[in-house]
């Protein structure tokens, strides 16, 4: 079968044949990929940065987020059939944490998790997959069009859902007010796919939604952001250290832009007892210049709360697809959709991770057609 | 009756005259003031810092740490009665906020809320002091001669409790293991009364407690913490940014110095999915120097939380007298004791608030004796 692979370490990817993959324990499941989403990681990953080939490979396929039908279920396999669409999800435990025993890797302790795509193990961007029902997901036909997103929600999905949980477990109001984030204003910070997706998620459970990025409003991501419900803020005309005295400050903010001077600046924009929770991985090593004893005053006084999320659980790809669901119900599927920005043919996928148009939102590679 | 006073923003404090209060509502409550403790923001205040009188008055009455005895109570008074010991809570909600109504000022988001001895009302440091039965909280009188203890413990057990509640809320062994702190390590920063007393709440649910100040480990309180089974760390030797190689990780750092650089040092001391608590708030404007995007990218890819905690609620007080008799029946009520190391008549007060000796651990002014 064919594949989209690296060699870690050295930029450039390749299409390569490789042996197809074969259920061999009764509770494997063997699907037929349809599409398999580009993000930064894969771009880093193909540029020649973090990556880790299986231990007895040189190359390693590339590809994370996917959707796929059911072409072969084990005899163990139950809430999954032939034909059925379904998602892998990313992380494997290291089978020694807490955490990972507990089906939760993407709390995993130790570091020594696996992740399929990106380090250890071999990734999606291939005809076919095998993996354990364990790490399946179900997916409904109604979201064929749209389940390659499942994967970047899911980051959005655990990161809010902890949020939640945390303010819950902390703030008086928990028992009065379970549904917290009905009617919290919360700030959603690069609107790459993870930051809008996170904005679905948001204007889902009733909270009023601001988005800031650096584009212009009448450009697809800010459109699509108003379209959902969501106030534009052009971080051009209105600097994140400048957001408090000009559009008020935010219960929850959910960051998802990678730019650590940003992350400091968003802790002035945090209502007191509101929470920042970070999902963008900045890279580089500057040092930054802050008002470190300005911060650590206003996080005491104002019982401020910071915390970083990364991956996601089974548990919040399941929420991921519920989700999906209730957004096609409320906003259409072809609006949903149009986060799909680009789709390449398996042909042309090598020349897609080096091109990032500014118009992208998320851009995917098509192995197969849902019948 | 003989009160200590301030004018908020003029160094110096005064020993005045004013009127006895006098219970004038049925929930009323009149206290006849034992010992009240000196703290830090008591020392800021008498040196012109932050405070604020009453808006009838110039002068404000200072001190917020007490233990008092119950000389007369209002008709609709119940679980306190004429003899029993008591301390008063220090902060008084806005009334308008969701968490002040709750019963929790502690985390008040209008800041409007007023603070005995602080903010806007007179504080303890009198004979007598009235105020309602749903700010006061009963003392057993086995504790009469560390009662005073209770409010500076009730600020690390809000944030202890907070940090725990936190944890149990997103770490997927909460289910498994309600009792998160046992056998969790933990770091307390800054040996203080709020650090050693949290030191106490933290060794009581079984964690294992490091401690880390600036002075010898034969100095009064390094050695209280080792006798209490917590390790000192002396941080001239082991350097903030150094401790994860020369003492390991930890799973819960308690932060009670106020020193802002010292904060962003210690989230590279935080074992992954760890939590990092701010309750000391850093004084000055000084910009700082920080690998900002090294950190993070610690928080995401760690899963870490970082969160400030401010004041206590009535429940924090109750925890702090339930723990304080746990104190006592675990090592003994002269050695808790011994953390009260200075103790000052009314008339020597005015001079105990310019002093703080290096061998201080917590200074109290003595109002009167239990019998």
């Amino acid at each position: 079968m064919r594949a989209l692979a690296i060699r870690p370490g050295t930029p450039g990817v390749l299409l390569v044949e490789r042996p197809e993959p074969a259920v061999r324990r009764p509770d494997e499941v063997k699907v037929q990929v349809l599409a398999v989403g580009i993000c930064g990681t894969d771009r880093e990953e193909v540029a020649g940065g973090r990556a880790r080939a299986p231990d007895d490979q040189a190359e390693l396929v590339i590809g994370h987020e996917m959707l796929g039908q059911v072409v072969e279920a084990g005899s163990d396999v139950r809430g999954l059939k032939v034909g059925d669409l379904a998602v892998f999800t990313v992380r494997r435990g290291c089978g020694e944490d807490l955490s990972c025993l507990l089906g939760r890797p993407d709390m995993c302790r130790t570091g020594r998790y696996r992740e399929r795509g990106i380090w250890g193990l071999d990734g999606f961007q291939a005809e076919y997959v095998v993996d354990r029902q364990a790490y399946a997901v179900r997916v409904p036909p109604e979201l064929a069009e749209i389940g390659v997103l499942v994967e970047p929600l899911s980051v959005a999905e655990k990161a809010i859902d902890e949020a939640v949980r945390v303010q819950m477990a902390r703030l008086p109001e928990a028992g009065a007010a379970p549904a917290w984030l009905a009617g919290c204003r919360c700030l959603v910070v690069g609107l790459g796919p993870i930051g809008l997706l996170g904005a679905v998620a948001l204007r889902l459970r009733g909270a009023e939604v601001c988005g800031l990025d650096v584009v212009d409003p009448d450009t697809p991501r800010a459109a699509w952001l108003s379209a959902l419900g969501g106030s534009y803020i052009d971080g051009r005309k209105v600097p994140p250290d400048r957001v408090p005295e000009t559009v008020g400050t935010f219960d929850l903010i959910f960051e998802a832009a990678g730019v650590a001077a940003l992350d400091f600046d968003l802790l002035q924009a945090l209502a007191p007892s509101g929470v920042l929770v970070l999902t963008g991985i900045p890279g580089g090593d500057r040092p930054l210049e802050v008002p470190g004893e300005a911060l650590a005053r206003r996080l005491v006084l104002g019982n401020l709360l910071v915390f970083g999320s990364v991956n996601a659980a089974r548990d919040h790809y399941r929420l991921a697809v519920d989700d999906l669901g209730r957004a096609v119900c409320r906003w259409g599927k072809e609006f949903i959709g149009r986060l799909i920005t680009h789709r390449y043919p398996v042909e042309a996928a090598p020349e897609a991770f080096g091109r990032h148009p500014p118009e992208e939102i998320k851009a995917v590679v098509e192995w197969g057609a849902w019948p």
